[in-house]
């Protein structure tokens, strides 16, 4: 049965999420509509990273399985075709034929988030839904040197939702960077895998240190603490993006 | 009477362009109601550049004449209030009181804008509404080497609307840049005034010669033509900006 990687772009904005629920407009549910559309087959589209409501994407990766062997060049432009008929704001932006050992969610090894404030007191136009607006002014120096404390193998109780169903709270961090670019503050985070919230949690405590209401080491402090209590608030689903997910080489 | 000048940014996308008229929501007619929504006063705000419907402004100004007083980051916030309310694309990035000599149109000594292709097959998400996308693979330094010959002082009848209401057809081109950065390519174009869908004619004709179909000196043949029937293409208005506007310091 011939397998497809999807590589998969999107606007979280008028979706419930990724992933598929009664009642309610998913990109999952999207994909797998578009591939019924022109295959005549019923399928389930598996996605590597499960985003939240209004939470992007501009490198999800995806597969499925289809019974009818089809060139993957025609696949992308079927379902692109149909997904555009469909008003869907969803692209896909590359095809492939892979083996069946591979699996978009357990073969990745490591996955690149980005957080996107944008500190600015006049409300956004272009990028509205798609950032977090942040009128005080935050201190990006300030939001870079906190978040070190959180890189490296820890217990991110901290910063992990009530309904995360990972069975250990324990990640490593490889990468957790804060980048401005005038009124533009980037959180670049990437690990293997993430808790459920763990980015927007970490951006929401971020931002309390760029604000100055927390200090640099209170965000050590929150990592001890093994509480989600001592949490700041959890940033909003709109600035977050899954950019790109990573796979070994075969 | 004091005067305020304006820096606004605006997602064209639902807007018949900036001009007021009757009938349609425009631009310049969701500032004016929002003025007269905080102030009480009927008020003509005049931009400095007339942008088309479907155009997009990073950094339009304009200005307005009110009879009281008012501290300039009331104006501000009161504005910003207002176009929120009305559930309006349009975001005021700075407000400041300038003398009864300053006018946005007239006092302008030089107009940036830049036009957006997006240059991929998959279909547009984040940048629908935002961008030209071109499927066919453009030569972006195909496009640069073109539009040197457009430089300078020109005769631009060729690129330029019938309905074009300028006296002369004589401009000055002082920088006409392509760009590419991955799938996007900008054209950054920068004159003291332009003719009307000048840009978006230049653009069009451009793209002809990305994608073959031109070479590079068919641009210098079609503007030495001064035939409007000589011209490419004209680009669609979802892909310009009215980037800055820049006055002479005082």
């Amino acid at each position: 049965m011939p397998r497809y990687k999807l590589l998969v772009e999107y606007d979280g904005t008028p979706y419930a999420g990724w992933q598929r629920q009664s009642g309610a407009h998913t990109i999952q549910q999207a994909i797998e509509t578009a591939i019924t559309g022109f295959s005549g087959e019923t399928v389930t589209v598996r996605g590597a990273g499960r985003t939240d409501a209004g939470v992007h994407a501009a490198g999800q990766v995806a597969h499925f399985d289809l019974r009818r062997v089809w060139q993957p060049d025609k696949v992308h432009n079927a379902l692109n075709a149909h997904l555009a008929m469909a008003g869907e704001r969803v692209s896909i932006l590359d095809v492939q034929a892979v083996s069946d050992d591979f699996d978009a969610r357990f073969s990745a090894t490591r996955r690149h988030y980005r957080y996107v404030i944008i500190n600015r007191r006049a409300p956004l136009t272009f990028e509205l839904n798609r950032a977090w607006r942040v009128s005080r002014k935050l201190d990006a120096d300030a939001m870079g040197a906190a978040a070190q404390a959180l890189v490296g193998e820890h217990d991110f109780t901290t910063f992990r939702s009530a309904h995360c169903q990972a069975r250990s709270p324990m990640k490593t961090m490889e990468v957790l960077d804060v980048v401005r670019d005038g009124e533009r503050i980037e959180i670049h985070a990437t690990a293997r895998s993430f808790l459920h919230n763990q980015i927007r949690s970490i951006a929401g405590s971020l931002e309390k240190v760029g604000e100055g209401t927390w200090q640099v080491d209170d965000i050590s402090k929150a990592l001890r603490a093994r509480d989600r209590a001592a949490c700041g608030p959890v940033a909003p689903p709109e600035g977050l993006y899954l950019m790109r997910v990573d796979y070994d080489e075969r």
